[in-house]
Order: structure tokens, then sequence, then C-alpha cells
């Protein structure tokens, strides 16, 4: 299997950093290939604009699917941008890595999403979801939070982490047609002891060696869908 | 009043750019006072790390919270936090103008949250949620869409709209203490007529002309919930 490991994370030697630095030793002991693209010790820039391109399509209006239509068609993507393209088109699995930051993923990650999942390359002309480009490869979350687990139940005071995650699982990973398998969460690692964190970190590495084992969130078909994209069948709650 | 408005759009002549600068035309219209961050056009940083601040607490171990407690108590965030923080505890109210990406706000904003946002100045302490910094001051979502509003509706293709802002209305503005008010959502305007986008633009300046009568979004109080975060009472569906 070929991995990708995309880490954020500004602090090497966080429980991030360990968590990326174990699921490198998991998956290299196991026999699979492993990139890693470690955003924050890249230097990676999030910021999307013209600076994703060394073409420009449109001089007077920047659209940014324009664009990226056009770089697709004449490979024209900058260096930085092409780089993390073709990981993520090499990958079978892709595991994000990264503390929740104001319920959802730091800038720097945000932005590799923004610049990279690039229109007509990544997505476009009826290849989303389950017809995504990506269909047939998986996607994992690997994430901390600052609260404890009560506060992200459904009747905590943050909400439910699921729901939360939804935009990123769904949103992000779904729409360019991965498999999403459910998300790995390590509660509060920063109000837990020494020991407490070294267990955390084998529970994620048992989770990893047997990721074969892990079933997808489910999620509606396109087909289950009608030509205005509602759901043909009223959902049952 | 005094209105802060945050833009994210690389596109200076977008939708988005138009809506910015209608808001900008009726707050001060109707005597209020305006300040903004236009933030592509300020080139603002959106990589939250050690360049946060002008001091350093922990030179060994870089914990974000640590360092913002420490600037926030020695005055040393770095001059383009500063300059955002001191914009937002000026303001009564906020609004942020942005395109949907990816099922949340471009980089660039996410970043402008993760960097100024910082705890102890923004919130901790028992400081969030009703009982936040802000509270008493109220903040709105504008946003665009790239599909149309049948694509997000609950059982549209792409999901509840509003579940996936819940992360941002409830998760970061609410938690800092602002009264939320329902998210001004444009959709799809670069697949409508010009004179639809004008009319939208009326729509907007008509809406915001009358922000004192928009009822805020319904949250629990702290006082909902036990001392483990959960609500006291069980929620009826």
């Amino acid at each position: 299997m070929k991995v990708l490991l995309v880490l954020a994370h500004p602090e090497e030697k966080s429980f991030n950093g360990a968590m990326f630095e174990a699921a490198k030793e998991i998956f290299s002991r196991d026999g699979h290939e492993v990139k890693t693209s470690d955003l924050y010790r890249m230097g990676f820039d999030p910021v999307s604009d013209r600076r994703n391109f060394k073409s420009v399509k449109d001089p007077q209006y920047f659209k940014q699917q324009v664009e990226e239509g056009h770089a697709t068609e004449s490979g024209t993507f900058a260096d930085d941008v092409e780089a993390e393209l073709k990981k993520l088109e090499w990958c079978d699995l892709l595991i994000l890595q990264f503390p929740l930051w104001w319920f959802s993923m730091p800038a720097i990650m945000k932005g590799w999403v923004d610049r990279v999942f690039a229109f007509k390359r990544v997505y476009g002309s009826g290849k989303w979801y389950d017809a995504g480009v990506f269909a047939g490869k998986k996607a994992m979350l690997s994430l901390t939070t600052g609260g404890g687990e009560a506060m992200y139940e459904p009747t905590g005071v943050n909400g439910d982490l699921h729901a939360i995650l939804y935009p990123i699982n769904h949103g992000m990973l779904r729409f360019v047609g991965f498999d999403v398998l459910p998300s790995f969460i390590s509660w509060s690692p920063a109000h837990r002891s020494a020991e407490d964190r070294a267990a955390e970190l084998e529970r994620y590495k048992e989770t990893l060696s047997q990721i074969d084992s892990l079933v997808p969130i489910k999620y509606p078909a396109l087909t289950d869908f009608d030509e205005h994209f509602k759901l043909k069948v009223q959902v049952t709650k």
C-alpha cells in the first residue's frame, strides 16, 4: 500500500508529531511505502491565489477554477502544488494528522486542501463523491482535541465531534472520492499523563496495523439523488 | 455601532468583493463606524506559530496557548496579530465575508482565527460561549456558495449548509461570546445573471440596514450544562 501522511503542527515534539512518527514506523514495518508532507517543516504556503500557477488563463479576473482547469490542461501548477498533487495521486491511503483548532484543521492544512484539490485534476465534470477521482482510495483523519470526550458528545457543550468533522470527512475527502475511514480521535492528550499518552500511541499503532479491517463511513451514493441533487427517498430518523 | 468587516477573496472584483464594498457603503451611510481587514490585499499571513509573538515563554517546546497567555500578560503579540486583536476588541459587530471553499472558510481567514483568537485575551479561564469575552457583541457570516441551494438542504448532495457552518458559527464565533446572527447566504452568484447578482446585492444591503432586527441563533447557555459539560436536560427531537 502507498501511504501519504500529512501533518499540521508547529511543534515537532508535539503529540501530533509523535502520532505522525508512529504512523511512519508502523506502515514501514508492515512493508508499505510511505510519503509525507510535514507542512510546518516544509514551510508550506496555505494562501490560495495566482501563486498556485505558472500560467495565467485570464489576466483580468482571477477565478480559481478557471485557472485550475487551464493548469490541468497545460501542466502549469506551481511547483509546490504540483509536488503535493503527485503525492496525492500516488497514494492509496491518505492520513491527515492535526490538532483540532477552532473546530477544524489548522489553516496551513486547510490551505493545502484549498490549493491542491484542484478543479479538473482532482474533481469536476461529474467526478465527485462516489464517482470522484480518488474513488477506491482510502482517507482518514487522525486528530487531537483540547477538551475531553464528554464535551464533544451530541449533548456536550462543544457539540457532536462527528458533526463537526462532517465538513472535512464528507466535504473534502468524500467529495474527491475517498472512502473515508472512521476518524482516530485522541482526546485531550495535553491533559493526560505520559503513561496515558504512551498507551494512546500504542492504540493508534494497533489501529493502523489493522487498517484494512476498518469499515468506511457510510454515505449516500450519487445515484440516491435526483436531478436536483436531492435524495430520492426520504431519510428516516 | 462599530463594525469590523473581514474579507477573504483573492479577486478584488469578485462578488465577495462587491458584498464587502456594499457593507462598507451601507454602514457608513447609516452613520456607523467601519473598520476593515481585507486579508488578501493586506497580505495577511495565516500560518500560526512563534511568528504570532514578539516574546518567547518556553523556548524548548512551542505550545500556542502558553505563548498566548504570556503575550497577553506582557503585551507582546506580533504587530499583525495585535492590529487585528485591537479591531476585534473595538467592534460591536463582526462580519466575515468569504466564498465557501471546501465547506469552510478559505485558509487565509481560518488563519486569521487561529492567530487572533488568542488564549487569555479572547477566551479562557471560564470565558467562553455565553460567558465569553465578546458577550453582547454580534457576529455574522456572509458567504457565497458554488452550488445551488437544493444541494445544501438537509437531503441535498452536499448536506445541510447550517450543519456545515455550525463549526464556524458555534465553534468560533459563539465560543468567544458573540451573539451569532443568521448567516447571509448568496447562492451560486457565479452561475447567475448580472441582474440577479445586482438584486442579490440589494437584498444584502436591505438586510444590513435592518441588522438590529435580526434574531441571533439560539444556542444553549453554559448553565444548561452539568459539571461534565453535558446538557442537564435531555434534548427532545
